[in-house]
């Protein structure tokens, strides 16, 4: 607990749980999600975050910018079935950069740990141009939920 | 075979066959690959024939349209399973309109009949407006391969 | 309307209307959501009907049956675009053969049609052997919710 | 490179590379393929290595062995579009323990790094039991291209 708290800047702790259940067309012949499917619930859980907090890809890109991912994990503990019920809580990790990053943890009916990830956006213009800096929307949006 | 000749306006029957190894990942619990993605394979088999005689998606866009989908069938016969070798057949159907229509047969490794369908697109600007009348490049296109 | 009510055996429709979010992954490079996702949403359709009225691919599966799609049909008015509020109305079409129909109506949040469709679902064991009488389970339920 | 070298256990480097052509429906909005479905690139790659060193997923499964992903790891650098030819490396890590470790790279047609990925697999039986012990056929395998 205490190695987490060290790596936000401030001990304001931003995350949304989100409920969800088990697509039968996410499974594969294992009988299981298929475990590409699992950065589809990484971006549901982004986004279900985003409409609670109002920083969606939707309100975003209003601001003029696209997020594209430049890396994803996933770590798999427990295979989710056809109509399981789950929930991903997903945590916005504060970093000094010009980068937005979220953690998942992902949490079958019983509340066993199912799977933990983590995703690493970049900002970009809708041309694709890296921006180096932190979007000044964005520096807004911290001190809006308590951030800054 | 008759019956299927007259819906062509003319005696030429453009098709292109492509093989296809059934993926993983297009499983479902049932052990049998998802019916949604025979959408894809219509579109794999869309774009190879679109290679095959120079009017796939990149080739239209390039002439400034956009072909979006306006009807999509498909009929399933057998099913097909993960690393099964299958074959798809993509027939152009000529037509008065603006419209390409596709039909698709999809055939497993001991040449049984595993699905048959049909996709309609129509041709629009990239605003998205239909155009009315048969693109020159199409008309060109027929001339080319012989159609008109 | 009235030919419609000419297909149901009876005057009974069963019918359920489920609401959904359009998610990013859901689109393509058009910047609309790719034709072969709406086979998907007919899915959430048929699912979202199924957990309504007891009749989910999963309470099938207990009485011993798949129900493997046979054909779908989808007929595009409009696009959607990512977050557009959208919804679906599933109706059971009944019929006298060992099928199930549903057809599928999908509004944006205008209320304006996007897309329809239909799917035949057959009743197989898991093996994959056709049942060519209606499950009895499947006589039971339409008692249940007054179609016999 | 060196550093490369010193995470296998010998000098022998079991590489495959497998050329494709990225298809529509794997873009988004943004007009780039969408990250989630690099996993499947992934998938790809290790099948194409699969069939060419004879341990695909096909191939363990008639070892009565299943083999879940318990990791991922992707890394973008760079975005692909439609139609974009590419090509995907894929290495297998030799480790001592009952896993199967992947790494990946994709490139451009301009033989630009796209990606970068990597993949860990165990062994399970059909119920899901897991290997702690390197399977027999494992051992084989190795012996058989080299590798021990």
């Amino acid at each position: 607990m205490n190695r987490r708290k060290e790596r936000f800047r401030t001990d304001k702790i931003l995350q949304h749980t989100e409920h969800f259940k088990v697509k039968f067309n996410e499974t594969d012949a294992l009988g299981i999600v298929w475990h590409g499917n699992y950065i589809g619930y990484f971006e549901d859980g982004r986004e279900a975050f985003g409409r609670a907090f109002g920083i969606s890809y939707k309100d975003i890109q209003e601001h003029g910018y696209a997020t594209p991912i430049v890396k994803v994990l996933s770590e798999h503990q427990k295979p989710l079935r056809y109509a399981d019920d789950a929930y991903i809580i997903t945590t916005y990790v504060d970093c000094a950069a010009a980068k937005m990053i979220f953690n998942f943890e992902i949490y079958n009916a019983k509340d066993e740990l199912v799977c933990t990830g983590e995703t690493v956006q970049v900002f970009t213009d809708f041309a694709g141009n890296l921006s180096l800096t932190i979007p000044p929307f964005l520096e807004s949006w911290k001190k809006k939920v308590g951030m800054l």
